[in-house]
C-alpha cells in the first residue's frame, strides 16, 4: 500500500491551475513514540493556500517539490499516543495526502455533535472561528448596524452574515452568481445581495445601504474593499480578513487612501484566527446550537478523491466553488 | 477705516505659494443683534487649509474669490450679545482678516490661563485636543509602548509625543530637519527622532523601534504612512488625522495595504478633531498644569502681519514652518 500525494510543482503565474500540480507516490510512515498515524476522510481548501505558495502568508511558505498543506479530519489508524486511540477522529494538518503522520500534541478530537464530520474543516471549524471571532470580539456589532460581507457565501463569509442576523443586524452579502446571491437571501436569510459581477459596487451598496455601511467585514480586499470604503458611515467598524483580491499577484497593490478611514472615523482591524485558538471552544458550544435548530445554512462544495483537489483549488480560486470547498479522500 | 482680508486667488497646481492669494480691503461690517464684532491678534494657519482649497476637506471648499478660513483669537470691540463685552477675547473662525462678525454662539472665551493668548490656537488649542483625542481616547497607551509620530515638531505631532511621555511610553519623533529632531530630543525630550528627508525611512524605524511600533500617529499619509505600516508590532495601533502628503494633490492617491494591518493585527482609527468638542475642557484641565510645570514644550512659528499669511502659509505647506504657524495681526 503506498500514499497519495499531491505536490505543488510549479508556483502558478496568476490564477493557478491542475497543472501546477502533480501526483507523488510515497510510501505510508511508521508513528514513533507520541504520534500517530492517521488516514485522510476530509481535506479543506482555503484561499490562504495561495499565499502560502507565493511566499506571503503569516502560516509560511510551499516551494515547487513540496506537500501542498491542508487542514484534515482523519481517522487514527495507528497510535503511540496515549491521547489518542486507534478509530478516534482527529483533526490536523495533514496535508493534501492520504496518510499523515502527527504529534499528538497538534491533533485534535473532532467534536462528536458535528455530523457530517466535514463541517469541522468549514462553518464549524476554522472559517467559521474567523467569522465569530470578527463579529464577537472585533465587530462591536450592535443591532442597529448595517452590515455588509464580501464572499458572502462562502465559508467565512456565510457564517460572518449569520451571526450578525442572530444580533439583529441588517445584511447584505457581496457574491459573485446570482445562485448564490439566490441562496443568501432564500435559505440564509440575508436582507439582502449584490452580484459584484453584473452591478456596479458603488451604486448598489448605495441601493442596500442607503445610510452607509456601519460593519464590513472584507474578505477580498483589492478595487473592492476601496470601494467599500467610501461607503461607510461614521464610526464604521472594518474588519480585514482575507486578500482574495491579491493572492494571484507578484506584486503587493496598494490599498484604500486613509481619507476614507477618517473621513468615516472608522476604526479597521486586522484579524488572523490564530489568534483566537482559545476561543474555539467557546465558539462550538455557542454554534453548534444554532446549527441544530437551523439557524444557521451552510453549503459545502464537495469533490470526490484526493485527485480532484487542483481542479477544485482552481475553481475555489475563481470563485467557481459555492460553499466550502472540502475534499472527500476516502 | 478698512477691513483688510486675504482671498483666494486662485487654485494651486500642486504646492500653494503666495502669488494665489490676494489683499482686498472691504467695509468693516456692522453686528446684528446676538452678535460680535471681532478684531483679530492671532491667527492660525493649518494644512488642513490646502484640503479647503483642494475641495477634499470634511469642514467645506473654499473657492476662487472667496475669503481665507481660519481660527482666530480677536478682542470684542462692539457686542451686540449678552454673552460677550467688549474687551472680552474670543475664539472663533475669522477667517483671513481684520474684522469679522460672528454670532455669539459661534465664539468662545479664551481660557484666562492662557500665556500667551497665541497658545489657545495651538498647543492649547485644536491642535492640542487633536493629540489629546488621539492620545487618550484612541491610542489606548500603555507605558510599555512604543510611540512614534509624524510632523513631530508640528503642533500636533509634539503634543501626541509629549503626552505619550507623560505616559510612559518611548518616544520617537519623525520631523524634516535637524534643527527640528534637535529640539525635539533636548527641549521635548523625545527618546529619538529621525530625519526623513536624510535618512532610510524603514531602516531608522528599524533601529529606533527594533520591535516594532506600538503606537503610530499619522499627520501625513502618502508613502510614510505605508512605510510605517509595515514596521508595526503585533497589535499596534494606527491614528490617522492628517494627510499632509496628498493636500496638494488633484488626485486621490491609493493608501497601504490590507495585509499590513492583517499582519500585525492592528486597528487604525480616523481621528476628525470636531467629535471631541465637548472634551476641550476637560483637555484645558488636564494641560494646563503640565504646562505650567513646564512638562509641555512648545514652538511657535510667528509672523507678523496680515499680509505675511500667504508666504508663512507656502513655508507651512512646504514644511518649512518650525513650530505651530501663526500670524500675528495686530
Amino acid at each position: 500500500m503506498t500514499n497519495t500525494q499531491i505536490i505543488l510543482k510549479s508556483k502558478p503565474d496568476g490564477n493557478p491551475s491542475a497543472e501546477n500540480f502533480e501526483i507523488a507516490s510515497t510510501d505510508i510512515p511508521s508513528p514513533q513514540d507520541g504520534e500517530i498515524l492517521c488516514k485522510a476522510l476530509y481535506l479543506s481548501l482555503d484561499p490562504y493556500m495561495r499565499g502560502q505558495i507565493s511566499g506571503r502568508h503569516i502560516s509560511g511558505t510551499v516551494h515547487p517539490g513540496d506537500l501542498m498543506r491542508g487542514e484534515t479530519v482523519s481517522e487514527v489508524i495507528e497510535s503511540k499516543s496515549d491521547v489518542f486511540k486507534v478509530g478516534d477522529l482527529v483533526m490536523h494538518h495533514g496535508g493534501w495526502q492520504e496518510f499523515s503522520i502527527t504529534n499528538s500534541d497538534d491533533a485534535t478530537l473532532v467534536d462528536q455533535r458535528l455530523k457530517p464530520y466535514s463541517l469541522a474543516l468549514g462553518v464549524m471549524g476554522m472559517p467559521g472561528l474567523t467569522a465569530y471571532a470578527g463579529v464577537h470580539y472585533l465587530g462591536e456589532l450592535k443591532p442597529s448596524d448595517v452590515v455588509l460581507v464580501s464572499a458572502a457565501s462562502g465559508a467565512v463569509g456565510s457564517m460572518v452574515g449569520q451571526y450578525a442576523l442572530n444580533i439583529g443586524c441588517r445584511v447584505i452579502g457581496i457574491a459573485g452568481s446570482d445562485e448564490k446571491c439566490g441562496w443568501l437571501r432564500d435559505v440564509a436569510g440575508f436582507h439582502g445581495t449584490i452580484n459584484y459581477k453584473n452591478e456596479n459596487l458603488a451604486e448598489a451598496i448605495k441601493r442596500e445601504c442607503p445610510e452607509g455601511v456601519d460593519f464590513y467585514f472584507d474578505n477580498v480586499g483589492g478595487d473592492m474593499l476601496d470601494t467599500v470604503m467610501w461607503q461607510l458611515a461614521i464610526g464604521a467598524r472594518v474588519v480585514l480578513c482575507g486578500l482574495m483580491a491579491q493572492y494571484n499577484t507578484d506584486v503587493i497593490p496598494p490599498g484604500p487612501n486613509p481619507a476614507s478611514i477618517i473621513k468615516a472615523r472608522a476604526t479597521v482591524r486586522g484579524l488572523v484566527v490564530y489568534d483566537f485558538h482559545d476561543k474555539k471552544q467557546e465558539f462550538l458550544d455557542f454554534t453548534i446550537p444554532l446549527l441544530d435548530e437551523e439557524k444557521i445554512k451552510y453549503r459545502e462544495d464537495v469533490s470526490e478523491g484526493l485527485d480532484q483537489a487542483p481542479h477544485a483549488f482552481e475553481r475555489l480560486m475563481k470563485g467557481q466553488n459555492f460553499g466550502k470547498t472540502i475534499i472527500k479522500i476516502s
